[in-house]
């Protein structure tokens, strides 16, 4: 399948609006990629599939979850008691592999963690994680100074990011997915390793 | 040791702006206490004990704390990476017992947990570590807040505790500690269950 007909597969799976999203996601993701020296072919790639998933039926999302190899911890019944918004991400990951022949370990953790985050998170994981919080369709809170960091840092882009998750999930009295805390806390050790050794 | 030399002991021990938060912090406990239906005497004798290893210097902090037996996760080399403003909680429940004879264990943990909360907390460890956020001295954004809370729900008070301290971090660009964001989520989970048996 090339990535015109892989596009069209995953347009077909999601509202028009969310297209739009994604392809801006996709758009981010290369300029960022070439920004900060990641594969930009690759980041295409997984921001294309990052969210072929999300429009899926909750219970469907479960069903296909629960049939699938799993990262430990991130099974459906690990997720759902945070958010069934978290299922989409690790389950695009496996139907990118086993759907669509995706075999770049790379892309399928680009796809994979872009919605939590990680510890010791790779370049193509920032790239497509702080692509799917800047791309031009987005607008919320403190968006502008996120964008405004990437054009310079992706890591302290990333926690901005994350933080901004955190600040609305608390004002929202919504539970914290303890692993995106751990990517925050990973990266500001990143950034202060890398300040050190300046 | 009676409960009058134990407070003149742990007043030695810290500046005077310092013994008059823990004041703050004994009366504001026994008010809460009597208010949620915990003990008052244990809240008040956890409340004067909490903050006594606060002001020692960090590296006597550090050498007592690598003496003493810690919780798994709990040592200074742990709590070190985030902040040195949270080994004085587990040090000061392990003075409490070596030092002043405290032996029971929801005084010990209440001390223990003042500070960065844990799971399942205990209606002992809420009391005090809520009181240790809205004592009188306490001025900080959101404490208003947070005190009209406590007027009426223990959790959500706690809960805005946290989010205060998680917001402050952030702010500060710092490392949130794990724990107290399972804390606050085991709270949502608390309040949610709470809610759904009504």
């Amino acid at each position: 399948m090339d990535r015109e007909q892989l596009m069209d597969e995953v347009r077909r799976q999601m509202p028009e609006r969310r297209w739009q999203h994604t392809v801006g996601v996709m758009r981010t993701s290369i300029a960022l990629a070439e920004r900060f020296g990641a594969d930009p072919g690759k980041a295409e790639l997984a921001a294309i599939l990052h969210d072929l998933a999300k429009y899926w039926p909750v219970e469907e999302q479960v069903r296909a979850m629960r049939e699938a190899p799993m990262p430990p911890g991130f099974g459906a019944d690990d997720l759902l008691p945070y958010d069934a918004a978290l299922l989409h991400a690790p389950l695009a990951a496996h139907v990118a592999e086993s759907r669509y022949g995706v075999k770049d370990p790379e892309v399928l953790d680009a796809i994979r963690w872009h919605t939590t985050g990680r510890e010791r998170m790779t370049l193509l994981d920032k790239v497509v994680c702080l692509a799917d919080y800047i791309e031009p369709g987005r607008d919320f809170p403190g968006v502008e100074r996120i964008r405004r960091l990437a054009e310079t840092d992706l890591n302290a882009a990333l926690v901005a990011g994350f933080d901004s998750t955190i600040a609305y999930l608390m004002e929202k009295g919504k539970k914290l997915f303890p692993l995106t805390v751990l990517a925050r806390n990973s990266l500001l050790d990143e950034m202060a390793t890398a300040a050190g050794e300046q």
